[in-house]
């Protein structure tokens, strides 16, 4: 029996041309969409073993990390321009390598980095504004950093974890939250050892509506506090969101 | 009989939405997008009487300028939220102001200038590369500034205007060409008191064959001066080029 070698991708995509990352019959998805083009090139039905993170619909990813095993003895330094001639426009594969058996894309992951925007302007912009979240209420960015100071560390964060979230514990730890503001976008970047569901778009949904002064900057950590989803702000729409980074 | 105002308007949009700017049968058009608007928002049909420079299918605009004539008593400040309303998500409407009857957004233009993208790196950038012309072949900036130098002043530009150009004079004065490089990306800027049908494009085109070696970088000053559209490099990608800014 041929040896099962263990292949890591880095991919890129532009999240707006698919219907998030796990497989859905009849709507093309970032699964279908690299296992198609993986069965072209390597002649065989290849399956994703895994992901970074399965980003859900309308998220992009600058660089996502996913993995796959396979027999064949295609050259590992010509996956990516073999996957990039046969993968449609908006994804891309940055690299690939062979890693140990063991690799699991999640698993292994020790923290991930991810980046919202969002577009704060009265008039939304087409072309600078594109893949952000248009907010025309102008927002206190200050009360927005007190706000994303008490996220900080380790914490239970099941108020903001939507109620379809399967993780066995909700407890994650941020290592860095940090907002930057230039002309009219406002872009939010949270690393941390790990994502609960939906747990950067309810932060983000939360800081906005400290930003808009509905909650005061210390209602982020009653609300922390609280564990309760029903105390958060609403969930930050898809399009504002990007996987920027996982090390292992 | 109801005074004619002339209302200006500043205008953004993502040109890979829209078939061009002027109106077409069965196409959606910068032009119909904005007329179409402008009906719901004045009951009454309305056309725009002029347009700074009529940007071709897939060309982009951070800053168009436009004029129409209409004798509805509409104020004028609230333009630009009506419009938007009622307009496609890919355009907006900036601002909007009362002009003199003889402002002509073509005739009284003073100066433009366009901005052209190349995403230079063997792999395409879905996301960073988006509204940019992916050019795989690595580019060398210096000769391309070199070459750029040569079309700097007051110069028939006939060599890089498609034969389908309808100006009188292909004379022109380009005040600014600028090379930037951040990261994989080439901007190239080009300021000048008017250009010529497809000018920017078959000039970046031109640059590209000179910064992949195919031309050296003096070549352009022969091209200039040979005045013939076979000279000059091939017509660089509508995606990769955006207007910038016009002065009155």
């Amino acid at each position: 029996m041929p040896k099962l070698r263990n292949i890591r991708l880095i991919l890129e995509y532009d999240g707006s041309f698919f219907s998030g990352f796990q497989r859905q019959p009849g709507r093309l998805t970032i699964q279908d969409a690299l296992e198609t083009a993986l069965k072209k090139v390597l002649g065989k039905k290849t399956r994703i073993a895994s992901a970074s993170g399965r980003t859900d619909a309308g998220v992009h990813a600058l660089y996502q990390v996913v993995n796959f095993k396979t027999d064949r003895p295609f050259p590992v330094e010509r996956f990516p321009r073999a996957l990039n001639a046969a993968l449609p426009e908006p994804m891309v594969v940055w690299s690939a390598d062979e890693v140990p058996p063991s690799f699991h894309a999640r698993f292994e992951a020790k923290n991930k980095t991810y980046e919202y925007c969002i577009w704060n302007n009265r008039i939304r912009s087409p072309l600078q504004g594109s893949r952000m979240w248009h907010f025309p209420v102008k927002l206190n960015i200050a009360a927005m950093r007190r706000g994303a100071e008490c996220l900080k560390g380790r914490h239970d964060f099941k108020s903001f974890c939507a109620s379809q979230g399967s993780a066995k514990t909700s407890t994650r730890t941020i290592q860095r939250i940090e907002l930057k503001k230039t002309s009219h976008a406002i872009r939010i970047r949270i690393q941390a050892d790990g994502f609960l569901y939906h747990m950067v778009r309810n932060i983000v949904g939360t800081l906005v509506e400290v930003g808009r002064g509905k909650y005061p900057p210390q209602q982020v950590r009653k609300i922390l506090l609280a564990k309760d989803r029903k105390m958060a702000g609403p969930t930050a729409p898809a399009t504002g969101l990007c996987l920027l980074n996982v090390t292992y």
